[in-house]
């Protein structure tokens, strides 16, 4: 088969990566930002070790694997740009965010600052905190592009800012916020930033951003198991933390009435997990590190901007991304045919592709006037010929 | 093979459950109280599951088996005697066991009371808490047999007291509590039962007792995969407990400023979860409940009494473990030798037990006067002739 070849084939060695997804090769799967295809070096590490704990039980196979997951701390804090010491497992994005923010202290009074694309799980807690702690939950406002507006943040912050929760990538589109720019005004206000990569991780590089607690998940576009996912925590802010779910990993238990907790962020880790899983983790990133994160971006944008002008050349067609810095999502409805119908009638044609509703996004879709759109998230091992068989797909329901 | 046959061969077949489990055929596994060795059908369900998911996206995979996972809160609750929408499924006991310990409201004088054998990853953040909210911690006496006194019990509650927390099985011995016999002490007091089936799920029944909140674990007596555990909130109590952790599974954001969260257990639940690990734990439960919990209980205890005997009748051995009602938990020491020694000798021989030391039990090894002891804990898939072995291995060490 010969593949018309765009950016992505001078970043990313195709054929390679697609030898190592068989599922790439069943249909056109467009759904990394729900759960993406695992490589088969990810699977089989999984796979594996359950086959290796069936023979000699969980603890014996999880000693013979300690030099690696004591490894997979170094392979993680890469990925993050940070230190092995800042960063821990757990077993998803929803739990890293919980966890992190049950941590930060609230006081009444205290505000936190949010935005317009905040993730009705991280919402739902956020509201329910702040009611109870007598603090207050404020959006910040977009800019005309859809991003966080970087100035009208800055006019909102002060010194009763404990908290600005920014989503870096929304569920719903292709928008990756400005979190830099984010993380340098309220650090300038002595904010806390706790940035939610959950859509971002694994496919928009996080080295450059300096936010105070990063979480995220394995199972999109890191291509790892699901029930797996990560926080990073920077050492200078540890202090101002208090880890609320802590057992006897982040703990010991010194004397009869006395504990004491680990000073590194694996006090925000517990004991017990699927060792499987996490070492499926961290055979996902090793793999994505090896591509080089700055190469899979590359091509990941490649792709997505390919996908979305194509659609939104198509009559009848609207593209719903927002923002300037785009990423792997992309968010589209088609005139008169409803979203549950576009996403069956493209899965007749073995295209997968998801919906994203209101429920998710709460601020952003209502005052949008939106209800639900498609969601296609193409990643770098998605072919130009498959983005134009679901293009020509749409365009067929138009 | 001819198997000497004991109790267990009138109410387990061995001969079925060992084809089952490929691992029981390789040395002597005694670790069923760390980490089980699981039954083909459950590490077939999570392989199955995973490959799956590498051909179609981990949404899709989960979709289709929608049915089967709806299905598995009916099966764990037959497993654990309540109503389907009395439970919840986690990621291990330690999570289920903070998530419902951090529902209970704890206010200034209040106390909570725990037994001589609680568990360090309990004790811990009952410590903490407790120091945070103003409330005491109290351990209860045992009774001469080692079991938790319902007397003195029952001489310590008054209407102070929010939560009595007992541990089933300690982790370092074969006792059994009187589980029964503390919840209806304590519910006549009002106080709550927060009942820590780690070790005991799975080879005890647990149908008999009526807790009002029961965690646990797959990957110990159930025989499920790691990274998975449960949770039974009985409906009676369900108001009394203010959950913490919560997300857009546990609760609706309904509009901008406003959610409500779900009236069943699975409030207790995040999103976000290894549906491979969910399936295999499924498998597990039905498997035990095929066997019979009452039939696993019998068998299990039977071996236990057989290696607890065998081991007694040895010079220089001695048998720690207390109680008059006893399960699956063998403890042991052997004068002159080192635990540390005895366990890596046994494993010379392809025998497989564990440590249990002070920090996992600090009250009970301290009053005891012991730092650490061997562990082994065979289940009903243990033949008499591998229990033999394992005696005759300890009686060359003397």
């Amino acid at each position: 088969m010969v593949e018309p070849r765009g950016l992505e084939a001078k970043v990313i060695d195709l054929d390679a990566v697609r030898a190592d997804t068989p599922g790439s090769h069943r249909g056109v799967f467009l759904d990394s930002a729900g759960s993406s295809l695992p490589p088969v070096q990810v699977l089989d590490e999984v796979v594996n070790h359950l086959r290796r704990e069936a023979e000699v039980g969980g603890y014996r196979a999880a000693a013979e694997r300690e030099d690696d997951l004591e490894a997979g701390y170094e392979v993680l804090a890469r990925a993050l740009g940070c230190d092995a010491d800042e960063v821990a497992f757990t077993d998803s994005a929803t739990r890293s965010w919980l966890t992190a923010f049950d941590a930060i202290p609230l006081a009444p009074g205290d505000r936190v600052l949010s935005t317009e694309v905040e993730y009705a799980g991280n919402a739902v807690p956020l509201l329910r905190r702040a009611a109870e702690a007598g603090a207050t939950v404020e959006p910040v406002p977009s800019d005309e592009s859809g991003a966080v507006d970087v100035a009208a943040l800055r006019a909102m912050l002060d010194d009763r800012v404990r908290l600005v929760s920014l989503v870096h990538v929304p569920t719903n589109g292709g928008l990756v916020n400005p979190a830099a720019a984010v993380v340098e005004a309220a650090h300038e206000a002595g904010a806390l930033v706790l940035l939610d990569a959950c859509q971002s991780a694994g496919q928009v590089d996080l080295a450059g951003v300096a936010a105070d607690i990063v979480t995220g998940t394995g199972r999109k576009w890191l291509r790892g198991p699901r029930g797996t996912g990560f926080l990073a925590v920077r050492k200078e802010v540890r202090d101002r933390l208090r880890p609320r779910q802590v057992d006897l990993h982040s703990g010991t238990w010194e004397a009869p009435d006395r504990f004491s907790l680990r000073s590194d962020a694996r006090v925000f880790e517990l004991w017990e997990s699927s060792v499987a899983d996490r070492l499926g983790l961290i055979a996902a990133v090793r793999y994505a590190l090896d591509l080089g994160l700055a190469n899979i971006e590359t091509a990941v944008r490649a792709g997505a901007e390919y996908l979305r002008a194509g659609l939104a050349g198509l009559p009848g067609v609207t593209v719903h991304d927002l923002g300037t810095q785009r990423c792997g999502l992309v968010t589209f409805t088609v005139d008169g045919v409803a979203p549950a119908t576009v996403r069956d009638r493209l899965r007749d044609r073995h295209i997968t592709v998801t919906l994203s509703g209101t429920t998710s996004t709460q601020y952003d879709m209502t005052r949008r006037g939106l209800d639900v759109i498609v969601r296609a998230s193409p990643h770098y091992f998605i072919t130009r010929t498959q983005l134009d068989e679901t293009i020509a797909a749409v365009a067929d329901l138009t």
